[in-house]
């Protein structure tokens, strides 16, 4: 007996096709993005690999990538459920700011621990910045837990309460289980289930679009490492041009 | 202390727009279907009718009707709950049917007789029928419930337990709710609301894509007959053209 689990990062976002750091910032879907999530929807089914429920942040770019990945693959019937912990990591000042720019100003050394350390999160960002997402009724009940820049470890801490109790309840169920959310958020959940190191996992990309599957133990390890991707030739492409922003 | 409720039509299907009877056939939107729920959520936004929580059919047209409407009203992120319970009226035999066709095939006594009247139901369709959705995942736990045909009384048998159970639950801890469903399902929740007569209930037709806003009191009665549209003129001409639906 193993569990069913289903990784999907969200299809290009209007701030991924101009290079800005988005963060919390709720951003929709490009035209490719969908046609990503059209995309991922379409491996699920041509794999058999059929969600019966799905975990969603609550931004629009993954909540609306599940629903046009679901309704490819002809599972747009499912539950759904919605939490502000699989959101992406909160990018703090640098939310709204070019990536090239940002390079740039504060150089490769700067600008690599923002994007990559696991431990140091870029200044916070204002409740009165025009990019903060403070006001925002989604978050109004979070209180003292709303973030206002986080490193990746400060997502997995938040993302982790989420994955014990709600997650692994429906994959003990025997649920086949659909995550759609973000890059940093998905690699808090890689980096648990496949024990990578605090450095290692600056190495790890994610690209949009791709399902990963991971077929897990019952103590929830993975059988394979890493897991499997449904499209590998295309992922592992997609990986390294994600590791290549901001050049 | 009064309750929000607000009904949404899915925007017009494929099956709308080539006149098919469509019933339970899962039929995706057309491209003015997707405009008609975006503008169904910005008259929402515009409103400052904000929903809490939204409750869908199985059915994709719902389904992305009310991802849509959600999206362009920054709703997008509210908790959805989905039931075959509010699913449109089976059309048993009908379904697939051209409605012009059955019309001239049947004559005008025995088509109003299918579409309008309270307790007669279509011929059954058969489970191996191309048009059954007897085999399909998202109903194989209904057992003797999944319809084979219905009447409108059928419909409001099968969705009133989930109106009396979740949907005034939803209402009673004081959020907004959207429903966003069919026809007839929408036209089973007026009928009940507004206390239509069977007979009179025939008359009444909901327009796509446009909210119809009721407020209830703590015995989930309307405050004002009938709801408000939030484009009543619209909403009037819209409503007109349906009732001319067939010839």
């Amino acid at each position: 007996m193993t569990y069913t689990l289903v990784l999907l990062r969200h299809g290009e976002s209007e701030w991924n096709a101009k290079n800005l750091f988005t963060g919390w910032v709720d951003v929709p879907l490009t035209d490719k993005g969908r046609a990503e999530a059209v995309r991922g929807g379409e491996l699920l089914k041509d794999a058999g690999v059929l969600p019966d429920v799905v975990h969603t942040s609550l931004q629009r770019r993954a909540i609306n990538t599940a629903a046009l990945a679901l309704d490819a693959a002809d599972r747009h019937w499912i539950p759904v459920k919605r939490t502000w912990r699989l959101n992406e990591r909160h990018y703090g000042a640098l939310q709204g700011k070019d990536k090239k720019q940002t390079l740039e100003q504060y150089g490769e050394e700067q600008f690599m621990l923002w994007r990559r350390s696991f431990d140091t999160p870029p200044p916070p960002l204002a409740d009165d910045d025009e990019f903060s997402q403070a006001h925002l009724p989604q978050y109004a009940d979070l209180g003292a837990d709303l973030p206002r820049t986080e490193c990746l470890k400060d997502v997995i801490a938040r993302m982790l309460p989420y994955w014990e109790s709600e997650v692994t309840a429906d994959l003990s169920s025997g649920r086949t289980v659909l995550v759609a959310a973000h890059g940093n958020s998905l690699r808090g959940i890689v980096k648990h289930l496949d024990g990578i190191s605090d450095e290692d996992i600056a190495g790890l990309n994610i690209p949009t679009g791709m399902p990963l599957v991971y077929e897990l133990d019952d103590a929830f390890r993975p059988v394979t490492a890493g897991g499997t991707y449904l499209d590998p030739e295309a992922a592992a492409a997609a990986a390294a041009a994600v590791a290549n922003q901001g050049r």
